[in-house]
């Protein structure tokens, strides 16, 4: 069966094409679990080579050791001392200066781990630790919105092996970010309604693309995913921004989290994955046009010319049998 | 230095970090060239093994072998006898058939070669076999626009290593391509310009993002380069669609691209890359507003959390730069 869907978010469409997934090679590159095993002696982010890092912004102690550990990426893609300032070279070449954080968080002291088998405990230390930062980050106003994400995998793009995420502050919204908000003021203006309230509610009457339903989240498979088992997390609450977060719905965003992540590992193996948190830019987030989220989207083949040249993914699964098999794992 | 540019095109942001190309782990995926072998037993592409792929739509002969072979791709992304009819569950979920085509062009009998070191005259039948079928599937006016693209080397996404071209016609404009319009469209009704053709005229003036003139075309880095090495081939004569490429002009590009090619391989070894090339859809063919062109991209880092939350891309060089090494190579 092949068919095209729209995102009702973007309005980008998806090709749904299950008879590709029958094409002779490897539908995931997936990577065994590695070994537990002790602190590595070569790795920036092990215990005992902190002094490979620039200095810690947050690293809260439990019996003399650092749980989470917070730090200025060494290489940053931008940076706090630069000016926002812009130029307008000829006219039509527009630039600014490279203002932004950029910012580690490492998950553990344990080199090898991952959310899926970790302590519930532990992950509610790293989603406190993001927290953190989006608080601390958020009042310098040059900063328009934080993008929070773990690249987990190289597959994913992960460049060290010892799980992390990264928060980066950018001077602009993207223009990704504006068309979004345009196709949710239209729905609002038109409807009266946030659309991803409209479309959680949908999805929770149908329960066809449903994941899992806590006390406070709601984990649902989009109906365009454009990978296989791409899955979102959305807090019951409709809030606009992760800074929202707080109180008991933190523990039981980090239950739902690795119950989720579980099946996936379950139905992919120990696969590459990102992770993305999707927050309203900062002087939106009193307008209830959004609800912030979390997407898992596991890697599956690499986007290529056709996406590149039309921003079209093609999904081998429709998100309706992966959402089924999520469900039935992880029950 | 850190700076963001603005895509003129897009109005998308990329962020140039030149220091980030110190972070210890490779550049480039560089994969050597392959040693010249005979044909491969288990490659669909290669001759004798014709049975393994659909019937030849287009495949011109000379001493009795095929010199480029056009045929139905066997697992296709969308399919001809598909309807574009559209269904709108639940008032907010759309959908359509899976109605497109998708081919593939294999570029030669051999399994292993690479434009930049192809005879041209081979490079040419490439370019008439990609007109070819241009030229055969516009006819079907369900279809709104197609992509011609080719995935080289496995990290830019190639699934078969026999050097292929794909081409997909899709029912839709994509919204993508959609947005260049409106970028494009607003640049005509302030300026009376087309902004491609203004770009060009100034990149040729300024010079520093030029890698190549020839009589027919301009290859130049665009302002706003996604990744290291980014190259754009756009013709002189400022057609939108590719489908009027013809004459002389064949051969020049031909000539252009293997120039380009080859200078992209000496700078970064037997790379990783995608070659799209950008048309006008078959309706906006007769509005000046838009250059056709071929983006060649080579695959640096991954894409990872941070492009997937923003559509914003990290690029280690500045175009100034790589162009620079470009015209110095090719030269």
């Amino acid at each position: 069966m092949t068919e095209l869907r729209q995102d009702p978010f973007t309005k980008d469409w998806v090709i749904i094409a299950t008879e590709r997934a029958r094409r002779p090679h490897q539908l995931f590159h997936v990577a065994p679990r590695p070994p537990e095993e002790g602190p590595r002696a070569d790795c920036p982010f092990c215990p005992g080579n902190e002094a490979m890092t620039p200095a810690a912004l947050y690293e809260p102690r439990d019996n003399g050791t650092w749980t989470v550990r917070v730090f200025p990426n060494k290489y940053p893609a931008l940076r706090v001392e630069d000016s926002p300032e812009r130029s307008f070279d000829d006219g039509r070449f527009i630039r600014m200066g490279g203002l932004g954080m950029h910012e580690v968080v490492v998950e553990s002291p344990h080199h090898y781990h991952s959310i899926d088998t970790l302590p519930e405990a532990q992950t509610c230390e790293i989603i406190n630790a993001l927290l953190a930062r989006f608080h601390d980050l958020k009042r310098d106003s040059r900063i328009k919105t934080l993008i929070l994400f773990k690249n987990s995998g190289s597959v994913a793009g992960a460049t060290i092996e010892h799980p992390h995420w990264q928060l980066i502050g950018v001077p602009v919204v993207p223009p990704e970010i504006r068309r979004k908000y345009a196709v949710a003021s239209l729905h609002f203006d038109e409807m009266g309604q946030n659309l991803y309230r409209s479309v959680i509610e949908s999805e929770l009457r149908s329960a066809e693309r449903l994941v899992l339903e806590s006390d406070h989240f709601v984990a649902l498979q989009p109906y365009a995913a454009r990978v296989p088992f791409e899955t979102w997390i959305f807090p019951k609450a409709m809030q606009t921004s992760f800074g929202q977060l707080h109180g008991l719905a933190v523990n039981d965003f980090a239950r739902v989290l690795k119950r989720v992540l579980a099946g996936v590992v379950r139905a992919l193996g120990h696969a590459n994955y990102n992770f993305v948190i999707h927050t309203a830019p900062f002087e939106d987030e009193h307008k209830s046009y959004f609800v912030w989220h979390l997407a898992i989207l596991p890697r599956h083949s690499i986007p290529a010319g056709f996406e590149l040249g039309t921003g079209i993914y093609i999904n081998v699964t429709r998100p309706e049998e992966t959402a089924r098999y999520l469900r039935d794992v992880i029950r």
